[in-house]
């Protein structure tokens, strides 16, 4: 039975990067480990560890991107809720078979990490990432 | 200086418990310590522990709530990002010094903890809540 490990990080989607940071950074005292651009989901990402999870800030480099979109129609804010799971390929195999709509299938793999989305459908509204750590 | 030390817990807002348990239980497998009345924010809350964090399932019991505004005008989701500070009367203090707009500017005192909510505003659109745990 694959288990869910920890919160990994909230994605929080944001117009501005350098804008959010004087919330986050300067006004609550946390601290950023790194701002990287993101190629595989065109973002920019504010990497903000607090306690064993981060907070991610997600600025959407291009205008095609789920986050663009969730900005454009619903405003800046919180955007997915990303667990670590121990066996993501098993994860991925249970939900389905529970009936659970997936966004992806099967897990995509990137450097040190596969991942994969649930539909908010099946979730009560929330888009529910998750991820195995490989590294 | 005061410092956030993790996230204390996720709030989604939800139309029914059970039938959200279907999937953060059921089908995610994480395992509900508790569901509870909470009378001071007129709701039913499943409290979900993930890691050092909960996901908190958060179901309006009277129409007037802000959760059940929010399920009205934006449907159930992701509600509120909860951390837990070392300090909160300091941490309200300098967030107010530094121009944050605050929906509580002082803190309530609950059994167990203090806590306030720091307005969406100037968060960049998440409604985010603090607590000192103080047992």
């Amino acid at each position: 039975m694959p288990k869910i490990i920890k919160i990994n990080h909230i994605g929080i989607a944001v117009p501005d990067i350098d804008a959010s940071l004087t919330f986050w950074r300067d006004a609550l005292g946390l601290e950023v480990d790194h701002v990287e651009e993101v190629a595989s989901s065109k973002s920019m990402v504010a990497f903000i560890p607090c306690g064993e999870s981060d907070v991610e800030l997600v600025k959407p480099t291009a205008d095609d991107t789920g986050v663009a979109k969730f900005i454009a129609e619903r405003g800046a804010g919180m955007h997915h809720l990303c667990f670590e799971v121990d066996d993501i390929d098993a994860m991925l195999t249970e939900l389905k078979a529970k009936g659970v709509r997936l966004i992806n299938e099967t897990a995509q793999v990137l450097p040190g990490r596969k991942m994969a989305f649930v539909h908010p459908k099946s979730t009560g509204g929330v888009l529910v990432e998750l991820y195995q750590l490989t590294h």
